[in-house]
């Protein structure tokens, strides 16, 4: 049987594994043509060994290569946009416009280019200098390559050979092994198709971007835990995430994890009295987002009791019911969110609206909203904080504030927490109360906003306290920051001038480099 | 039986447990007059419990507050200090003078008043803000106490309630939850009352430190492990780091450890050709610092075969020879080191000199060399390279550049490495085929000098990659860098003006907080 070539060691070749599978379009439930395979043991052990070598290669190869890989990469899948968002499409029945051709793309191109410019600039490293002790430390890239497992909602931006934690990866240095997600390989193999033509254009090592699209699960362990793994980015479900953390960990590898966020909405009184309508109408254009498959996607609604509040739940449902849901990225999905709303069900909330699958030619789920009272949540928070990967929110009506508070006392980490308050102040004594839970469970806290949209500036903390990620000190959006993931801290002890790494020389490679020498940031030289 | 108190929940108080311990003085293996608890199940919890409220409290303390306390501890040492020398020495058998005196008891107030320093300066949370979107973000404390676990062999300045770790959880804002070294819980009292006495001079809350003296083993893994815990930190040996790493990564909490390290020096041809004997001197002296008991103690010395190096490894068995063995800090200690050395042996090892316990008063290992081929030690590197914790050094006799190469290849994560060369150039060939190998498995590389003495600046790195520490991008000293351990990344998204934390408002807060902002750092206003 014929099927689609992996890429190792710098060649496209057979999987040695006769055991393959097909995507699937989740607007018809048909499977797609080409088939796609299974690596097994030797591709993996394999894809390990050249990643090592090229690790070990790549540390003296000048920045400026990675930095024109980068760019060359973006501009290559900007001539071949029309083959990615076609494939792209098929594969995940994301709209092809605006979604993907003028969403996506753009910003997956824009974070290959900002990674190149920090790789070039250099200043991301934290050259950090003691003259009176000649002791020199920078951040620099890991001893092994990055492995890096992609999730499936976003086929583009966080692809694991074009996304945010590849771009990461290589800006500060590092060989990327990428694990295709099984839903989009077709996508991922013209990425890697157009990766690899930049990696020969720029004359890195050919193993600095590989890729595999599927291994059993035995194996993904195995890949992580590796002793010649530098370190690995998952983003996707947290049964799959635990499980690779367990396997990194137990290795001593660092892993970054992406695993499951509820996110949650806090609206004050004041802010429900104001402007009822609008935060309704913005909270459901965040919740509807690409059918609600979102990282950031707003799965929880704290209120507090009330007639406005009902009406503002009433405008909420309407928004659900009128709206149709969009299409579910596979059949996994749509079990998953099934079963997550039976869990939330179980548990105490009250079906609002939807909570049950559309009869449709693709995978559909219906706009869903829950509810449950405060206490009730405050009693079984695990249950009641299962994510639903959809249109699904479950809303939380509380007695009052204090009542709030409990039910921010009891969510776990988050990536992102909103509170909407009262535009003149009436709801700023609840803010601080509020605030003071809510503050250290969620790495992005935002006011008046809803949390769908990450800039990626350096800013950014798309990250979050456990078990949000498996590490509240990284982010895995924002550049350079969410480079510092794949980097180790080397420090140079009385190390001979000529033997220093440029970065920590006496003149300021760069002329723009920041280095913090003797306690002061500056770009002078030593 | 009367024993001493435990420091729970701003309170001197009885541990709620009947089971205890003595200190035992190295020196003469008799038993100190004082009784210590082993704290049970209610001492943990209660600990935990309290200092969960601190973390809550303290996070809208002033950092100023911080800065008052850690100076004001700094004082009360120095004024306490021939009390604290003279436990000290009681309990670890190390010389009053200079090294408790005049060498770690500085060095414990210099870092206290670093911390304080950077406490109350502001850069070190790394306050980065883009104004185009109004995102800004900085590292704050956690959500929940530190515990901090000290080592035996430093008892002042990795004290688990007056060292590098306290100093950097505490700067970083974040309640510390101390555990004794139960080989010296006279000195930790003393350190402890102190330092409750400088936090109720300064107003912070009562359970900004918290101390017990010992716990069985299962109720350090919940400490290290509990939902309420912000993260830990742990400095001792491998086998009880890598415990205490499991619990703490299966509840997704940060661990931050120093284990274990053999830090390998090689000694290159040219080197040996110009100064042999300064360098075999220099050596020795580091080896024997503190009776070998450093975690940066060279215990691997490479050298390539041949006349002159038979010559320093003669030189060198002399100096192991004539001078008398330190007192080593605990019976199991000396069993440990024991062991080792059988382990040594046993793998291939050959014993040059020393090897066994010495009958004496105190607990007494001969210094001890050993050496082994090079194409034995790549065959066997994991039980050759045993931590044998103590003076006690295995010298690998390479056969020339390339296989010294190899034995780089196979040597584990280490805190340091250490390459002496000639002086005039005859070595750098030799030395850039090696450093390519050494650089990424350690975390500071020297170049001529021996890798005791770790200065606290900034630019130090006081760790490396696995199994030397649990994560390869953190520093245990220098500071401000080893406060970023006990922090996580904080994003403000559209707040209030009024709602920000004062690092993150349109005015700089001290004038001289270093901040990025739009990617240039400055200390000026937004």
């Amino acid at each position: 049987m014929a099927y689609q070539k992996v890429l190792i060691a710098g060649k496209w070749r057979n999987s040695k594994t006769p055991v393959c599978f097909n995507a699937v379009n989740p607007a018809n439930k048909q499977s797609l043509p080409e088939m796609y395979p299974v690596s097994g043991q030797d591709d993996v052990n394999e894809v390990i060994s050249a990643g090592k070598q090229a690790a070990v290669e790549l540390r003296t190869a000048p920045r400026e290569k990675f930095a024109q890989f980068l760019e060359s990469f973006a501009d290559r899948i900007e001539t071949n946009a029309d083959a990615l968002v076609e494939i792209a499409h098929l594969e995940t029945a994301l709209p092809k416009e605006p979604r993907l051709r003028n969403g996506e793309l753009p910003r997956t191109t824009d974070q290959l280019r900002k990674a190149a410019k920090a790789a070039r600039e250099l200043s991301w490293c934290h050259a950090t200098i003691e003259t009176s002790v000649n002791i020199r430390s920078k951040m620099g890239p890991l001893d092994g390559p990055v492995s890096v497992f992609g999730p499936n909602n976003f086929p583009f931006a966080f692809n694991s050979i074009s996304g945010g934690d590849f771009a990461a990866a290589i800006a500060a240095g590092n060989p990327v092994i990428a694990k295709a997600n099984t839903c989009h390989p077709g996508t991922t193999f013209i990425f890697a198709r157009l990766a690899f033509e930049a990696v020969k254009e720029t004359g890195l090592h050919p193993a600095t971007v590989q890729m595999i699209y599927r291994t059993p699960p035995d194996l993904g362990l195995k890949l992580v835990s590796h002793p010649y793994i530098g370190a690995s980015a998952f983003t996707g479900s947290k049964k799959a995430g635990l499980r690779l953390k367990a396997a990194a960990d137990k290795a001593g590898k660092p892993i970054y994890l992406e695993m499951s966020s509820v996110n949650p909405v806090f609206i004050l009184p004041g802010a429900i009295e104001e402007r009822s309508d609008d935060i309704a109408a913005e909270l459901f254009g965040s919740c509807a987002l690409g059918a609600g498959q979102f990282c950031t996607n707003p799965g929880l609604i704290i209120l507090q009791k009330g007639d406005r509040s009902e009406q503002f739940i009433h405008t909420l449902t309407e928004a659900f019911d009128s709206n149709r849901p969009g299409i579910l990225l596979s059949s996994t999905g749509l079990e998953g969110i099934t079963e997550a709303v039976e869990i939330l069900k179980s548990a105490g909330a009250a079906l609002i609206t939807g909570g049950k699958k559309v009869e449709d030619e693709g995978y559909v789920f219906a706009n869903t909203l829950l509810r449950v009272d405060g206490k009730t949540f405050i009693s079984n928070p695990q249950e009641l904080q299962t994510e639903a990967f959809g249109a699904a929110s479950l809303i939380v009506v509380a007695d009052d504030i204090q009542q709030t508070k409990e039910v921010a006392s009891v969510i776990e980490g988050n990536l992102t927490g909103c509170i909407y308050s009262h535009t003149k102040g009436k709801d700023d004594k609840a803010y601080t109360i509020l605030e003071s839970e809510l503050r250290t469970k969620v790495g992005r806290l935002l006011n008046d906003k809803v949390p769908t949209g990450v800039a990626v500036v350096s800013s950014m903390n798309h990250g979050g306290p456990y078990p949000a990620t498996g590490h509240p000190g990284f982010t895995a959006v924002g550049l350079p920051a969410s480079m510092l993931r794949f980097t180790a801290l080397y420090c140079y002890d009385n190390v001979r001038p000529n033997r220093l790494p440029i970065e920590l020389q006496d003149k300021n490679p760069t002329g723009t480099m920041w280095r913090l020498i003797d306690g002061e940031w500056t770009k002078r030289d030593v």
